[in-house]
């Protein structure tokens, strides 16, 4: 079923998971396309980001952004086209960034929208030169602050993030080892991305691997995953070793503490004995700040092909719940992006 | 057995300990008293200090300091007097503070030396003015970074740096609650130390009595602990909270990871959602840069009667081990000095 010009699609919270979603969690349900106000505009979605942070919004558990009510249409990053606009500062066949969601058209009073210049890739705006990219920019140099020679370890290398933050990472100086799953996202890392080295996380002898690819040990590790990975990398972090934490994707179907042995005085004694830095951050908190400096260096990189960056475009707003729940389990290969419409 | 003008006593390290260490792990022998070659001084322990990093030196576990090997003298700061100098910077009577371990006399080159003025309390200088003090005057400021009207927490609160440590976030305007273990203590750090508030952690209802003790939440916690007071601790924690891991003392005599279930994915994701900073330290990499300014700070702190210590003085090197077994149970009330010989 595709984008119409008459029929607004919403992909809504049907009920909230239990451990990991299923297509269950998911409802899909049709209304007209909605008639902007006075002053407002309409906005047709073209590209919808899925990104890992959705699952927290689907739990009504406490955290830093308020949760999807029940019914609601699921939140996201999107790029869109203006169709109508009753606001001075748009016009029809304008590109726009905002977050709208799940669905195909939402209506727009002009707050916390930005208007896209000349990109070539305008879908770029919720990857690469959006909030992925400015999170990987921010952890990595902020609360990483990585030194030339610095051995600099990425989880989930090749996920819209972590392929920026060993690029960045490179860009530095640093030695780059990524943490991906699989042979072929390890492949990818090297000769598509330029790292040092990748190890394969489903690999059995996994972290005898990272410590032989970590021969100086770790200075910077950047932290999307938890889990069995974090397990490997605490024991091979250096004297002053910082650890960005960025995501935590193995934990966000936990639903109780595991029955396993309890590793929280292993984590702290390592933190003392090596004085590491562990820091949380949310990206939210850093636009203020650092979104200008972001932009014109990511710009410079992109625009001097020192960087590079891939995207798993996925076709249709239907698929967008099936290619979410992949993501979770580490099915896709690179920035995950719904193009629910033409450009 | 007091202390004589011809015998060394020295307490070595007899064994191992698995688990919390016994006086078995300690043997007492008897040599004499070292001779002093050219440029050497002969130096009489006056004042031992005892302290929780002890009991990692007593392990062989990799760790951010060499062992102490079995057989050999036991590691500690003293403070000693010059009995006999063949040294031109040091006459007999100089009153010296150096790490020369538990026993009455030591031969020194002079290397690592320092001569102490005109103290009222000699003692001091393995305390307040000296390692102790420092540890909580970096801790708390450096990476702990309170501002006047922030919740700091602080573990382990009438022990010799915890002590300090509220002391010092009275001082920068902060609310200071401590967590110490027994009524006593808790009396103590308010009446005493001019702390807000103090938690029993014995109490059986002791996260409850924290939280609500912390209705604003908690901006810095200081930890020395770990255990179920770092637990009930997480919960508190503020966006962007700052945790200086100073000591662990829950888990000094842990020999496997605990059977419970696994709260490490559960700090993780703490530290995320609020943004924690979490950061070890170990004191010795900060003389270099920080020690003037504590120096200076902290003698006018004393000077003025902003701030007061109180020490736990234990007579005779003979008890050091029953005393240091204590300290790590909890028994001691402030920092803990063994009185080795007479002024």
């Amino acid at each position: 079923m595709q984008q119409t010009s008459t029929l607004n699609r919403r992909i809504t919270l049907a009920s909230r998971p239990t451990g990991a979603p299923t297509e269950a969690n998911f409802a899909m349900t049709t209304s007209p396309v909605p008639i902007p106000a006075g002053g407002e505009l309409l906005l047709r979605t073209v590209f919808l980001s899925l990104h890992p942070y959705m699952r927290g919004r689907m739990s009504d558990a406490p955290s830093y952004a308020a949760p999807v009510a029940v019914g609601d249409v699921m939140v996201g990053g999107t790029v869109s086209r203006v169709v109508q606009s009753n606001h001075s500062d748009y016009a029809p066949g304008d590109w726009v960034v905002s977050m709208h969601g799940w669905q195909d058209y939402a209506v727009s009073d002009g707050k916390g929208l930005t208007k896209l210049g000349t990109l070539s890739q305008p879908s770029w705006a919720l990857g690469v030169l959006g909030m992925p990219g400015f999170t990987a920019y921010v952890g990595l140099l902020d609360i990483g602050q990585p030194v030339a020679g610095d051995t600099v370890v990425v989880a989930a290398a090749t996920g819209a993030v972590g392929s920026i933050v060993g690029q960045i990472a490179r860009l530095k100086n640093c030695r780059v080892v990524g943490i991906a799953g699989g042979p072929q996202k390890c492949q990818a890392a090297i000769t598509e991305l330029g790292f040092d080295a990748c190890v394969d996380h489903y690999s059995p002898d996994f972290a005898n691997q990272l410590k032989a690819l970590c021969p100086a040990g770790i200075d910077v590790y950047f932290e999307n995953v938890g889990g069995a990975v974090l397990a490997a990398v605490v024991p091979l972090l250096n004297v002053g070793a910082r650890v960005p934490v960025c995501g935590l994707i193995a934990h966000y179907n936990d639903t109780a503490l595991a029955p396993e042995p309890n590793r929280l005085p292993w984590l702290m004694g390592t933190l003392l004995k090596q004085r590491v830095k562990m820091q949380g951050f949310i990206i939210t908190d850093h636009y203020a700040t650092r979104y200008g400096d972001f932009v014109q260096h990511m710009s410079t990189w992109l625009k001097d092909g020192a960087l590079r960056y891939r995207e798993d475009i996925v076709d249709g707003l239907e698929r967008a719940p099936q290619a979410f729940i992949g993501m979770l389990q580490g099915r896709n290969f690179g920035k995950v992006i719904v193009r629910v419409g033409a450009d």
